[in-house]
């Protein structure tokens, strides 16, 4: 273990995508196909394997989230970190773009005024993106919180929501709000979760549509 | 657990600290003074509470990473994902500068050129920085290995070295060559980490500067 191995920097994701295969068999870990790349990605990105318990999809949701971005849906975060790891390049190729609200001066004008948090404002300034969003929060219980008030309002629909962020408190109980919605979503239930996770996410999903392209050229 | 309390915004972060405080007494760990802060905050980044566990000191690290950071000392990332979740107002108040060098033409050149990682290069590049450098390493365990050459060779010394790659090829062998230098350094041993936790732990000690600053004013 504590010999290093060289190893091409081209094969090294490779390499570690075997690795969390033959671990993740080792623990009698099936994951259903369609969930596979994003659920490895993930483990990827934390070398938690918890994940591959915690993470919910709810019916179909990689071909849902698939689908919208090749349709060229945006991305929204609830944190610069997230939207600094999703690949940009990549959803551009698709016709997409990531925003985040949260450091804009109107954000927090508004949220101090109304007492709010930022990610909750941030949320209302999405909602007015005139295309299809996929929401990806990995930091903010707030924003999945106000995102479940303006579907229960029925004053907005998110496309789907990618529901990770981590944390103590309100964490969980905002992730199991959305559970109770019919918004397509992939949410890591409990604790943990975060923007690298929330990026890991967006990237998978992205990864697949690209490794598809090229299959079929 | 799945109601929602009521929490001022600004209560959120306090009462989060708090639950984890008691969660670490519950497992009766019992974390070193100087050193509390900085784990706490990884553990709030990531709700795991194996970093209690996992994350080594040099002696007295966290004394030499503020007395760096008070002098203006620069932070050096390995990813644009670390970059953006450091405090840079807070760092710029003590005059330091954070960079990432991962994304500049230059870099992704010599890379090809000479058949090296990404953050490989980077690493050369920082060492060229005129003044002492914080390396926060989230991501690339290459990063670290450049920075364990250059030691040995004795071409560069990094005045600190926060080692956190997170990942399954070469991470831990790479974050315990670090640790057979010198150098000061927090590293967390084993596979876990990642860009989340180097801003993580980057913050905390930035947050203890100001709180330390505040108390005297």
């Amino acid at each position: 273990m504590n010999e290093i191995q060289y190893v091409r920097p081209e094969e090294i994701e490779q390499r570690s995508f075997a690795i969390i295969s033959e671990e993740l068999e080792k623990q009698k870990i099936v994951l259903n196909k369609e969930q596979e790349m994003i659920t490895k990605r993930v483990i990827h990105t934390t070398a938690d394997f918890d994940y591959a318990k915690s993470l919910y999809f709810s019916e179909h949701a990689v071909e849902k989230a698939k689908a919208l971005l090749r349709q060229g849906a945006d991305i929204v975060t609830d944190t610069n970190m997230a939207l600094s790891g999703i690949n940009r390049r990549v959803l551009a190729r698709f016709g997409g773009e990531a925003h985040c609200f949260m450091a804009e001066e109107d954000t927090a004008a508004l949220a101090k005024e109304r007492g709010m948090t930022r990610a909750s404002v941030s949320m209302e300034l999405a909602a007015k993106i005139p295309k299809p969003v996929i929401f990806a929060i990995g930091n903010a219980p707030t924003a999945l919180l106000k995102l479940y008030e303006m579907i229960q309002e029925q004053s907005f629909r998110p496309a789907f929501i990618i529901g990770v962020p981590v944390g103590f408190v309100n964490v969980e109980a905002a992730k199991e709000r959305i559970l109770t919605t019919d918004i397509p979503c992939i949410v890591n239930r409990g604790r943990k979760g975060g923007s690298n996770v929330a990026a890991a996410i967006c990237n998978a999903l992205l990864y697949e549509l690209v490794y598809e392209l090229e299959r079929r050229e």
